[in-house]
């Protein structure tokens, strides 16, 4: 298995997605084709043994405000773009970056392409729950959707579910502002009996509220919507933690309790890091592109790979492929690759 | 000063309705005329002195599950519809119901009817954040929405944050998923203009996870996001409790710390506690009506009161009117009763 991870992408690159590279390396024993700057690559690699990973050289660079298709267009000699030409021509099995989500999308749906029967390929995020990992689709890759796009999204959510994240028959959500069927937007109104004639198991509307509940294992939705959801949590978790810090700040017995309590507080942080969860594969692709936090460090970066190997291991462009073919109701209109 | 209280909605009701009633009577002198029925009502209020509080029988119950326009058409004994129709008649200045959202609204669109101007009546909802409340709106009025209903909920919610809370120049955002202009989907790449030329303090698009920084005063965004952005932060904030419960109740030092914490964790409670920002206007009714929420407390019915008798001495009705009647460009088109 070889993996081709974009090094120069991400808030933190080279440094953090080489040591993430390292980690992968160390801790499953992956092959990894680092693509950039291998001037800057090397300086971070140290004297790390070279027999597992290997550099692809690159210069062009694609910045934060360039349109991202035309610019993947243009600039083949970038990192993203190379990355994934390794990935098409069968030089690696997947592909990771860090960098500009629509750079990245961009990309692999140019040199990519998409599963046949796939309108519009999604990002997947996980989301931290009681009770588990919650799959959240789509949350950006698509802002104005067509009921047959959440349909495929249903569909790709639920083998997301099964094939890596193991569970077993996962329960499917559309996200609506009601349970009942006669709830939602023209959309939702529209998805609900696509969704409900899916064969998935589908368990009908879920409500904000339950986003966060872990009792639904796919929640899908279109991506203006999901990353809405996805950024206000963020924001709300942060929040509340800034407003809890100032309240004890004013107290020295309650930074005394905090102390003893730090310890919990650390295993419940592990609970909801996102960097567990490594990062979003961008399904509907005709490979494995898996998207990382811009904000990545290296632990995210080495589960953004493992999360790439399960894809690859587990055939899920295969089953997607066959899940989408079998018949289900999918029929829409042709992709433009203006994203 | 006289505020109708529909007495039998809420799960609560009528009990926490009728003590929230009688708080506000205490605490603020309000006349209120709760409308419910009577035998319950008196139940509730015991020896508490009559001086301040009308009664008004009703018997009709609207149930959750029934359509909420022709219910509020067919019974018009219902405590929801005497209770506008005393803001009608002049009996009373505001009116405030704890009952379902969508029979509430329909009362008073049928009944006291829409500003002049105003094509969709919106839901604003107060978060709390870390340097004070945010108004968001619309919450779940206006499920699909055009353009130009966007631009009326940010003259409406502008007008809302500087007269109810105080506000002076309330920066207003439009909710997206990038900052940049170019950013968004059909809704808010073609309100954005519109809310360039409105005249209020328009700071551009805003990121879910800058919902809850407070460095925003008006969020605007159609009522299917606003809805799921609202009840995904009460689920995210409920689930984070029960988790850190779950670790800390594994550890006696840690539960021995909790409690050295707790004055600071009670203090942070406040200061999210919904109770206190006490309902949401229906904003764009011609006339003041307030919805709290279901499950609202005593304490929660108090605060709605004083925000319905704040937005009656502050002149929230004819200040919407007078700043819609500025020549906005607010054209749309005929509002359909069908809520």
């Amino acid at each position: 298995m070889k993996i081709a991870v974009d090094a120069m992408g991400g808030d933190f690159a080279p440094r953090e997605i080489v040591q993430g590279a390292v980690q992968a390396v160390q801790e499953y024993g992956f092959q990894i084709i680092l693509v950039g700057d291998t001037e800057k690559i090397t300086a971070e690699l140290g004297s790390f043994p070279r027999d597992k990973i290997e550099l692809v050289h690159t210069k062009e660079v694609i910045a934060m405000d360039e349109h991202p298709a035309s610019s993947v267009r243009k600039k083949k000699g970038s990192s993203i773009v190379q990355a994934n030409l390794l990935v098409k021509e069968g030089s690696a099995q997947a592909v990771v970056s860090a960098g500009s989500t629509g750079a990245a999308m961009a990309a692999s749906l140019l040199y990519l392409g998409r599963i046949k029967g796939i309108d519009r390929p999604a990002i997947a995020s996980v989301l931290p729950t009681m009770k588990g990992g919650t799959v959240l689709l789509d949350v950006g890759a698509n802002v104005d959707c067509k009921p047959q796009y959440l349909l495929q999204f249903a569909i790709m959510g639920n083998l997301y579910a099964s094939k890596i994240l193991g569970i077993i028959k996962p329960r499917v959500g559309l996200l609506n502002i009601g349970e009942e069927e006669t709830k939602g937007n023209e959309l939702t109104l529209a998805a609900f009996p696509l969704l409900r004639q899916s064969g998935i198991d589908f368990i009908g509307n879920v409500e904000g509220r339950e986003v966060f509940s872990g009792d639904i294992d796919v929640i899908v939705c279109d991506g203006f919507v999901g990353n809405i959801v996805l950024k206000t949590s963020e924001g709300l978790a942060m929040a509340l933690k800034s407003m809890i810090k100032q309240e004890i700040s004013c107290s020295i017995t309650a930074k005394l309790g905090i102390l003893l309590t730090l310890p919990s507080l650390k295993r419940f942080r592990q609970r909801i890091d996102y960097t567990e969860y490594g990062g979003a594969p961008l399904l509907g692709i005709n490979g494995i592109s898996v998207i990382s936090h811009g904000s990545s460090t290296a632990k995210a970066i080495k589960n953004a790979i493992r999360v790439a190997a399960d894809a690859v291991e587990n055939g899920l462009v295969s089953s997607i492929r066959a899940d989408i073919e079998k018949g289900q109701d999918t029929k829409g209109v042709e992709y433009s690759e203006e994203v």
